[in-house]
């Protein structure tokens, strides 16, 4: 896709660290870490996140995301890996070509999870329960 | 697996609200959610983190994730969805059974994404690239 830097990536036209690459699918770092190691999984075909990629797209993505967390974990020292993918701008995607964060955790890197914002109401969990298998 | 919460689920020894459950993938809301409509997606069988799980189990389980991804996102009208693994505790795992989290995300919701903790030092990230390469 013109425009895309992922894409560009993909092509050789834009320079990244390079650490995997196969037929469909390149990893390489992320150039503003969150922690040293911290390494994208995308595609090389153009998708835009989650909602668009195929089956066999995804699951060969998640399948060298899967590799690529064993070696960051072992390549920093690392005491735990968040996989992650945010979809659309709300979720914290900035680069609207799908990819994985594999990010390594330390102990002691002091990154909080988010909290759960309140449990839900009696009776409510039944019906956004209900709603989601509608929409499914 | 005794004394794992999740197995009890997939038993239906403890309850839970299912949105979804073929069979080797189960889908359910998460009881502390992030947002409303937070779901889990596990495997039935118990496999600890990404480390562990066979490629067929991780890629059954992602492609259900792409569903309840959706459907999540049309049931509470989302603005975006992350959709993520936390392995080990460094990483903010509680429970020792692999599990997706989708957790439907809006623009007004005031959840904010780790920021980079900086660029890497001139020749680092091709130090890095190599460590793990090697570890490949």
């Amino acid at each position: 896709m013109d425009n895309c830097i992922f894409c560009k990536i993909v092509k050789g036209e834009i320079p990244s660290n390079k650490i995997y690459e196969d037929e469909s699918v390149l990893a390489f770092l992320d150039i503003a870490p969150i922690n040293r190691g911290h390494a994208l999984v995308i595609p090389k075909k153009h998708f835009e996140n989650i909602y668009d990629v195929p089956d066999e797209v995804l699951t060969d993505v998640i399948k060298v995301s899967k590799k690529i967390a064993k070696a960051v974990k072992k390549a920093v020292g690392a005491d735990g890996v968040n996989v992650s993918m945010n979809n659309e701008p709300a979720a914290g995607q900035v680069v609207f070509h799908l990819h994985i964060h594999i990010i390594p955790r330390l102990i002691t890197d002091g990154l909080k999870s988010w909290k759960s914002r309140g449990d839900y109401k009696q009776g409510e969990p039944e019906q956004v329960a209900e709603k989601i298998i509608r929409a499914l």
